[in-house]
């Protein structure tokens, strides 16, 4: 296995989901409001908030012998600490009153993800999280025509945007950290598929928390009721 | 909410998921062959693997302060210690050379499962677990036309399927095990809402490990390789 | 190694143990009164709330392989849960007005030993914790004149000695269970070494414990405060 | 309490520590060599390979809520990261042939604190191990006359000394940090009490494992064999 491979079977896993049909609903011009996005920063604090930590927990393993890795782990884990606040930030900027207590619970597929990786960084192969890190770090790129959406077609604000324009800023430098990790600490068959595994399982894991989000955004259209009482 | 509530919705859930296409396909006459009930058994070894370690996980927690609930995890994790080596032998009996070494490992909806499973028994309220031994010890009343369909449709000899059965049989005691204890320890709000949660959650996902196991059925039916090397 | 080097060694422990000066003073007539019994059922609640917990943890790893032994681990678990409530009930029926929320928190000697325990049934060899279970289940024989000092020196009741009681009678049962699972289980070099190094690590983490408790015995003797604020 | 009071409770306790007769031994020209110096080193291989460690684990905690300490653990585990390889290098540089797969284990006193470290970074408040980290960054000022008893008594030489120079260098600059850090984040009664046990509690401890490695000294003055194998 490459990095080039791994990258190939990221761009085709990618390719794959650009033609979800939900997608094609959000791009849809008139079909969304800032309540999905609302609903989505709401999602995306859930998740942010054990980042930082499940990355350092792979730094706590005692098979974590590689002394370069786990300083890689802890100096990701330090960058990525109170993320989470600006996705809550950006929700009250754009116009919602919540905080921190009284924000709604995960959905069942955000606290997936949030299972699954913890899981993995503590059960896998100590470099398995590089799996994910690979993806999410470039995953803005491939949001550009979204976030586009969000500012162009529904109006988002600058201000309610830092969480995704901070991160597609610190995007370039983290990109370029990851694939060098990947290259200097992936070293057996074992790792790399683990690694492999990782990127795929996540990624998929956070696609199912994007349709739930639609779906729970379609259910508020159609009047019923959400748990994301904030929307009013 | 009351145990009848939780009874509700779990009917409700269950006819959802009874109108998957994926079930109408298994259930056409010609259609399956013993390869899926073996890819199932090797899914089934995994995640039943973990099942008395998750159980036995909640009775470790400083916070499961109610000693006869902790009694009731313990017991309850070994009546279910060792019974993944009757998928195994099941496996076996099915005529396919298999070992615990040999066997493939878990789908990547199976591991999803299983970090689902050990997240909640360490994070959610310590009754939250109950939830998934509420459908899952019941889930034999549903699956019956399947267990049908695996003995007369496509022949599996009853040797090979002593898991089922085995399960099927300490059934009605489990199950009312299970409601009796979900009465007694189930007191608060929050409380019914992680049992609840965690019985969809549970649910969900195995609905999908299942998918993904037909999934690759259908990959093997064309003629494409997948990771079951032992089928041939 | 055997098991009867394994109890030479311990007879060898005990021995030293002895001999201690603060043993001498505690059978020393007039010496002491039923304050350090109190206290030292204090001690015994806490770090027996957590030996069913720490004993159930061996059997949530996932390299407990032997099934056999992971049931041996619940089932000896199960008999120890709640266990800290004898020791709570017989503070109790010595005459004083204590309850789970009231009593003081663990000495430092108490936590290390919790400490310890939960630390050797994580990350040592799963069987290594059969080294803790070989003395405590036997040590009722040992501490026979310390029991005979308490009922007949100090005058303390029947009704406030459950704990003891109650352990020494199950002692014969449980002794020879242990013996067996250590004939059974223990196999390899590292694994007979992390049985004793767990017998005489966590025995003399015991003693360091109850020489803590003899201490504060001696600082309330001189009119000093302590933090067993109940004893008035 | 305040940091003052904290600081009174040190240097009382450090006073006692200095009357320890192992401690004159120590320092009576003639009494060691370098030999007690190489098993020290050993020790503290050890366990300081788990504080970075058991310092990141605190990050990983949910319930550490506040991110600037988050960031402060995640930023000191960084800097404690790889330095048991500073105690090995001396060890080789005292002229002993070991590696880090032919080191003999940790004593069972080191065992101990590591078990402490790690039940204590879990399991008590998230802001308990300052405690630790107070009197550990402020112990070389402590332990000046032992440096010296070691290059001017026993003739180690400096390129031995990395560990110790190294941490009495840093030690200005992070006892202030962790000074600074009390005074941020230390903020209930519960908190100042945790951080007063932990500060004493891990002291003893680590004394205890001084007080090990001396009495293995002795037993190899008098012919007696220890785990030191490399030692001769």
């Amino acid at each position: 296995m490459t990095i080039e491979k791994l990258n190939a079977r990221l761009e085709y896993e990618m390719e794959n989901l650009s033609r979800s049909p939900n997608l094609e609903k959000v791009l849809e011009p008139g079909f969304v409001d800032k309540r999905l996005y609302a609903m989505y920063l709401c999602e995306t604090y859930h998740y942010t908030l054990h980042n930082a930590r499940n990355q350092a927990l792979v730094a706590t393993r005692r098979d974590t012998s590689n002394i370069q890795y786990m300083k890689y782990c802890l100096k990701h884990a330090l960058e990525e600490t109170g993320h989470e606040m600006m996705a809550l930030h950006d929700l009250k900027n754009l116009g919602f009153d919540v905080s921190v207590d009284t924000l709604p619970k995960p959905l069942m597929s955000t606290e997936t993800l949030v299972a699954y990786l913890y899981h993995i960084s503590e059960h896998f192969s100590p470099v398995a999280r590089l799996g994910y890190s690979y993806w999410a770090e470039r995953s803005y790129e491939f949001i550009q025509p979204l976030l586009a959406m969000l500012s162009d077609g529904i109006g988002v604000p600058k201000k309610a945007m830092t969480f995704f324009n901070e991160h597609s800023e610190i995007d370039a430098k983290h990109t370029e950290e990851v694939e060098e990790s990947i290259r200097r600490f992936v070293k057996s068959d074992e790792d790399w598929s683990a690694v492999e595994e990782v990127m795929v399982g996540s990624l998929i894991l956070t696609t199912r928390m994007m349709d739930e989000v639609f779906d729970q955004f379609c259910k508020l259209k159609e009047g019923k009721s959400t748990r994301y009482k904030f929307l009013g």
